[in-house]
């Protein structure tokens, strides 16, 4: 059974409006008058982090991965679950370790979760609560802009120096090994949005899965995509440098639909918080994905990003 | 690291009151009028099940676990998460198949969680709401019965029968695998005791849990233990029998605190809903537990159950 024929099976099964048919990065549960957003993301060693990453990173990881979840829906965290295997001491004193920093940074209380004797493979559950409006990845409509935050590629990248297949360039390891959670940008964004979700498993393929959700085309500028001048100076420009940043994934940048009219507001706001906000497509009528290279239609890639979920 | 001293360190960070200092089976966080009751257990393939365990069982008791803790605090599930590590495709087809029904048999919603390629590591998020008081394991006092639902020792003993120890019992060998849930009770006993939690551990460690957080001491007669008909035909009964039905674990039947007044309304919700209630102890001045045989004191025996939390 695929992760794919798996999922589908589950989805039939989480026929609950909160589920948002397993189509969103988060369930939204409204209960007692409050809009809940919660999220369950694991870590699994050897797949989503090396044996060899400090063990501190990988618990800021399981951290901000989750958190950009609820970032994406412009929620407000109010706890988190951990569920832990314990393993070798050393490891999971210095896990712990980490896990107080990012929960220090992110300001999220530790609520409760569970221990266990296992393999390493790690889970958080984060609650949130919505902070206004939540957007979904399906409002995206035909002339809304797409935009995605700060530089898309440098965690994809810093992946490839840990392998040893770029030279060293720590800014681009960082970024791999502890990535944001764009809280702040995410509630500011959700009243402006018309979808929003976080780019987690590729540009290319998150962005086509909001086009499908949302029943529209969409069209990706390869040349607006925004990378940083870590990623420019470890892997260069060039479109096999920009799909490479477009396919990697890990990114867990904000990527948003908004309408054109909205556009003076969304650069205020990444204005405002000192976070760069470039728009890099345009939704339009019809079905699938589009990209370009300074107008010229592109041949997709094989591969647009992780395939699951 | 041992799991204590991890949960010692983990124990620190959670200092929000919704942890409850990570002492009860479930976080309760207050948010927007209403209290919300959460809780998130894992369940390890050679560790809280056997590989040859059928998948779907495997999907009820994680499921089961779960809820289990909501009972306990008297809450009304509103949905779960999901943390599932694919594997074998006809393990996985099975296990999607028992959630199914397991989901249904408790009106559970599948709101969302994760999907991953891994080890067998299942996860489980729970969110429940508050049906009114949420009772704690800290709320006995000197003076107030200790009581049991249900009958203790089955799920113990169905191990045993499927490891080999003990002659076929289907009924015990049910009871290991596809543990209940006490909901319904749970809710209705929450406005009645003192403090409540659910028997994972094993009846008399999680009661010198409770004696513990209560700051009280605990006396428990041995010969008061609930014993099924099945485990009495499997086990037999004396002293050695009912000491490994009180430290076996894997019961999920609920541990409560009531005042003496509240005698006639416990056994007035026993009787309606058809559960037995039992009164096993008595919550006196001191701390720890004491074990007595037909009014003797008994030496403790040197494990009272599954050592962690």
């Amino acid at each position: 059974m695929t992760e794919s024929a798996f999922i589908e099976c589950l989805r039939r099964l989480a026929s609950h409006p909160a589920a948002r048919g397993l189509l969103d990065d988060a369930a939204v549960l409204e209960v007692g008058g409050t809009t809940l957003v919660l999220t369950h993301d694991m870590l699994v060693e050897g797949v989503h982090f090396l044996p060899d990453d400090p063990p501190q990173d990988v618990a800021w990881k399981l951290v901000a991965v989750n958190l950009s979840d609820l970032a994406a829906k412009g929620a407000r965290p109010l706890g988190a679950l951990l569920g832990f295997p314990l393993g070798d001491e050393a490891w999971d004193r210095s896990f712990v370790e980490g896990l107080a920093g990012a929960l220090a940074a992110f300001h999220l209380p530790l609520l409760g979760g569970d221990t266990v004797t296992g393999p390493r493979v790690l889970g958080l559950t984060a609650i949130g609560e919505a902070s206004g409006p939540v957007p979904s990845r399906t409002g995206a409509r035909p002339g809304d802009r797409l935009w995605v935050s700060g530089a898309i590629g440098d965690a994809g990248a810093g992946l490839r120096v840990l392998k040893g297949e770029l030279g060293p360039a720590p800014a681009l390891v960082e970024r791999y090994r502890t990535p944001r959670a764009r809280l702040a940008l995410g509630q500011a964004l959700a009243p402006l949005v018309s979808a929003m979700m976080d780019v987690s498993d590729g540009l290319l393929i998150d962005a086509k899965r909001m086009a499908a959700a949302s029943a529209a085309a969409v069209e990706i500028a390869l040349e607006a995509i925004p990378l940083s001048d870590a990623y420019l100076a470890a892997v260069g420009d060039g479109r096999a440098a920009r799909i490479d940043a477009a396919t990697a994934g890990d990114d867990y940048e904000l990527l948003f639909a908004a309408r054109p009219d909205r556009t003076r507001d969304v650069l205020a706001l990444g204005e405002r918080l000192a976070i760069p906000l470039t728009p890099i497509g345009l939704f339009a009528d019809g079905a699938g994905l589009v990209l370009t290279d300074d107008g010229e239609p592109l041949p997709l890639p094989p591969r647009l990003g992780w395939e699951h979920g």
